[in-house]
């Protein structure tokens, strides 16, 4: 029997830390770097499973958060797990649930033993420890679940259901990321702050090794460890050397693009990615716009997953290689054009015109939703497609050439 | 050049009045009897054109009340029409308007010269004339339009925003259709309701003269005439007389399915059907429920529209051989079947379980309306596809073995 995963560097870029390879888990191969999308409930809002293909996507994320409320892990389990339950045939991966249960829940007790929140969905009071979120992820069923790690709250959540908060975009401006509101907590102070910042990457640790522990299906299912610290460089350190002294088969990121603006999530991973085990997975949580990605590939970063594509899709927000386009905006109303004449989605390559796009958001109609989430997870996977050949091909300068919009500031 | 709109008769029924055939419009080919989904503002809820035809369905409809409204006709045709705005290829019915107008809106004024109604999206006031519907179905350019008729109020119009009101299913019990509430309107005496009838009757043969008159599109386009008369048989006749008097490619029977019942739709149907010329199609709109279409295809009908399958679908009530099922039923919450082991469709053949379908309802994701529409619009095309096989192999009992829901009262 085969490995739960491996991971596979073909090429190393000569000019940055970047790599392109291959992971394998039990439910097929995909290419690294790779983008992965968020199916938070076991389902992707809006896009069907062949929708989802057809964007060239082979690895998915599940909010263990939300399938933990509904319709329970364990019924997830009755129906073979989530693989079967969404009728996805291909790799995928859970988070904790830590991250969820701060940003989404009214917390109602941090402790050493876990933390205690009330349900969004009914109130009713639920425990969440490393014990009980790795088992929840067991009984998912996925081929990579995390850790459970203590998230010190920064920024605020988003205000709809959707896995990650992914408080980079709040939409206020066309094309112009701005940071999202604060998230309601008392005021502290900044040593206040540094403490529990120093008190969540020790206990992270501390959790990692109970995670390990409790994880029942190491032979199915690869379980990450994540580092902490915030900004805060010398922690970020002191979080990989812990989390990296635990061997296990994949490391993450956590704790960036939670409002903290381009040049500083750069500046976080620059520095944190090298610290991790080289031939092992790097694993970006919850990043993001594109010249996100671009800066934590370069840094040697091998997976990303967000929210961008689906929820701004929904929106009447398309990313295209020169910018985003707000399909409400009256200057479409007439438009012949397609989203993106280079691209090759379903809404694109089906001819659907910006002024026809309009209209569904105009009317209310849910099939715009559809139709942009689409094309803004092809978006994605295109331009992952091409940070692989550029890597592959030492041919960074061609790349950016080919996506404008990585040179908007 | 060939004529807008051919229709062959390959097979008379000999123990009943039915035929199967075929029509053939500018944008090809569908077998008759034929079901046709309704995509109201030239998109269907949550369901994309390739989903659609998934389903098999060759002939849509739109309704040109909502795109007059919204984007307006002119921007439609700015676009192409509407088979270029909503990228459908193959053939395509609009509606008047007239039957909107009168279900949807405030009606300020009926004269002889039009109705006069308020707009439902911005209050606005909108005078409706045979000669401006026909002009706005021609700006849509659907192969099939229809004449401006006076629909005089019967029964209450939906709550939701989809063409047809449809207004025999409520919903409000698991698979017996209740009455729709009655319309707000003034109460009328009996003998009131009749003088109405009439005048209706009358008018709209002197608006079909109007609209034949202001068609400008006779090359590309088909008018469908209307017979009127409630359940009034001596009415319906002499409706019938006065709209088989126009020259028209096809006509069709209006105001019933308002909420009547089975019986009465049946008791009307049978009468009136054979009124219409046999060599043209005749179209039962706003129709129906399994039963009803086979009691109308019996009678001598070739086309139907209804909004039931994607209305009753985003609510998660889907149709299946056996009866309906309410997916929000706690019933199905551990149910690993699928709807209908029979069904071919996306939901049934992809191994969606109903305990899945009802997580989707149970999360709000809209996923779950899509997969229970876009099985829906199967069911009813697989209903088609049996009728016409019944019909070519003179095989009624065989089918009705198939088809248990028929049996049901």
């Amino acid at each position: 029997m085969c490995a739960a995963l491996t991971f596979e560097i073909d090429h190393a870029c000569t000019a940055t830390r970047a790599r392109a390879g291959r992971i394998t888990t039990r439910h097929g191969s995909f290419e690294t770097p790779v983008f992965m999308p968020v199916a938070t409930a076991a389902a992707m809002k809006g896009v069907t499973v062949a929708q989802i293909e057809s964007t060239g996507s082979r690895m998915i994320l599940n909010n263990a958060y939300h399938l933990m409320l509904r319709p329970t892990a364990e019924r997830v389990a009755n129906f073979g797990g989530s693989h079967e339950f969404m009728r996805w045939p291909h790799s995928m991966l859970t988070d904790s649930g830590g991250f969820q249960a701060w940003s989404m829940s009214d917390i109602v007790k941090l402790s050493e033993e876990g933390v205690r929140f009330r349900s969004f969905i009914d109130g009713s009071s639920i425990m969440l420890t490393p014990e009980r979120s790795i088992e929840v992820q067991n009984l998912i069923g996925a081929d990579i679940i995390m850790a459970f790690d203590d998230c010190p709250p920064s920024i605020a959540p988003q205000d709809d259901d959707e896995g990650d908060p992914a408080p980079q975009t709040d939409l206020d401006a066309d094309g112009v990321p701005a940071l999202a509101r604060s998230r309601k907590r008392p005021s502290v102070t900044p040593a206040a702050h540094q403490q529990r910042l120093i008190e969540a990457v020790e206990r992270t640790a501390r959790w990692l090794e109970r995670c390990k522990a409790a994880h029942r299906r190491e032979a199915d299912q690869s379980l990450f460890g994540i580092v902490q610290g915030g900004t805060d460089l010398s922690l970020r350190a002191r979080s990989a050397a812990l989390t990296t002294a635990v061997e296990l088969p994949g490391y993450a990121i956590g704790g960036v693009a939670v409002g903290e603006g381009t040049a500083e999530i750069a500046r976080v991973v620059e520095f944190t990615a090298p610290l991790l085990p080289p031939g092992k997975p790097r694993y970006l949580m919850g990043v993001g716009y594109e010249r996100d990605i671009v800066a934590a590939v370069r840094a040697g970063v091998d997976m990303f997953d967000c929210v961008l594509p689906t929820r701004n899709g929904r929106k009447g927000y398309a990313f295209t290689r020169n910018g985003p386009v707000r399909l409400r905006n009256a200057a479409h109303t007439l438009d012949r054009g397609v989203l993106d004449p280079s691209c090759d989605c379903l809404a694109c390559a089906g001819g659907y015109s910006r002024g026809y796009l309009r209209h569904l958001f105009m009317a209310g109609e849910s099939l715009g939703g559809t139709l942009v989430s689409v094309h803004n997870l092809r978006h994605f996977q295109a331009l992952m497609v091409d940070i692989r050949a550029a890597i592959r091909e030492d041919a960074w300068s061609t790349f950016e050439a080919r996506w404008p919009v990585l040179g908007s500031a």
